[in-house]
């Protein structure tokens, strides 16, 4: 069983999305066990003051380095011998599918969540083994980025997705972006499904699909399609595409 | 006051993010309101079914348009003349500190999160009027994208934010990454604070800081820098640590 630690000053934050849904399911079937620690019982000075104001002024204040420093060594020996420890921020290696299978192929995870403040740089240089950013934008906290991570990391442990649910969204998998879907009504309020996926024609449907997932990837990600191997015949569609849509 | 409508199948998934900390506080203090609702409950069949299988056959389930175009009819009715109605989908527009910004200065938003599923093409071309998707790597849902949004558009919101905290984090607003911050004590288990630091010296500290601002986003982001109008003194430090780190 996979082990996520989660050190966090909201541990509340994470009841909604990991007591619901797919998370929730892995946890009842033993794939993953969540942790989730206040850091703030690692305090060792009487008030449990994790936050101290920055050396050399400015706004804001920075996380200690004691009480991490802390809760990841007990965490380190209560679990695998060498546990990940992730740190959110955006200073952070970009996040990406091929991140998320090589954290899922890990034993131990230990999340490291600060919320509004910095983060004592020794933290980083010391306790820290990775630190990621979901994205270029700015959030309240690294709450949010941890549950991005370990939602995208748990749905690929092995027996977490059922069969039905596994081959879908995998837009990153193939490379391409996903084809549109339909399903009934044939025409809802006027609206009409394309008559070639109601045509029962496989051959034209695969087709079809093929040539509205590269239309959609030029049209909106050209840049996947520097990272992807197509054949001739999706190379001569791709073109076609290309010229219609000038 | 900003309205923020979530359209979902799991409306506990938010409790946990939506009743702590900034988020929490930020509708204590009516700068938003949300309203988290199970879209199945508009479903207009017997069972409340929401989906069905995709035309074209394929694996996993299909979200029908009726009961989100119904949901939707009826939120753009109780608030704004003309909200946006996001959808959080990994074939959407990547999300941006310049997104936040531009969905901050609006007065009403609809998210739309589906679940592992897909979703019928004509609610994109008829419901939705932007497709975000926060990040390169599949999530089990929509739900935490549309936290991940709200979260930094609430951030922005007049009023949420303390004077303290305003400041801070906003690496991407100057559009480089954040230098190195340290706090008490000066010496951790023999691990030292830099001395200039310490030192009181406003001047050398300043430079210390733009010099390793610009140290971490050549390091690790150079890309940022390609968007940064930088001053003489800072293209010249910037040649410096180029050197250096050859």
């Amino acid at each position: 069983m996979k082990k996520i630690d989660v050190l966090t000053l909201f541990p509340e934050m994470f009841e909604g999305v990991f007591g619901h849904s797919i998370l929730k399911r892995a946890a009842e079937n033993k794939a993953v066990e969540y942790n989730v620690v206040n850091f703030r019982a690692y305090a060792d000075n009487k008030h449990q003051t994790v936050d101290d104001y920055p050396y050399g002024g400015g706004a804001g204040m920075v996380l200690k380095p004691q009480p991490i420093f802390d809760a990841v060594a007990d965490l380190r020996e209560k679990g695998a011998s060498s546990p990940r420890v992730i740190l959110l921020c955006p200073q952070g290696e970009r996040y990406t599918q091929k991140k998320a299978e090589e954290l899922a192929a890990l034993d131990h995870l230990i999340f490291v969540c600060g919320h509004y403040e910095g983060y004592d740089e020794r933290i980083r240089e010391h306790v820290v083994t990775d630190e990621i950013s979901i994205g270029d934008f700015v959030l309240t906290g690294g709450e949010l980025g941890a549950m991005v991570v370990i939602d995208s990391v748990v749905r690929l442990l092995p027996g977490v997705l059922g069969k039905e649910e596994s081959h879908l969204s995998d837009s990153f998998s193939t490379g391409l972006l996903e084809h549109p879907h339909y399903t009934r009504p044939a025409d809802f309020r006027g609206m009409k499904v394309p008559d070639v996926l109601i045509s029962g024609n496989h051959r034209l449907i695969d087709e079809w699909r093929t040539k509205e997932s590269l239309r959609r990837t030029v049209l909106r990600r050209p840049d996947l399609l520097e990272h992807v191997e197509l054949s001739d015949i999706q190379k001569k569609w791709l073109e076609e595409i290309k010229k219609e849509s000038k």
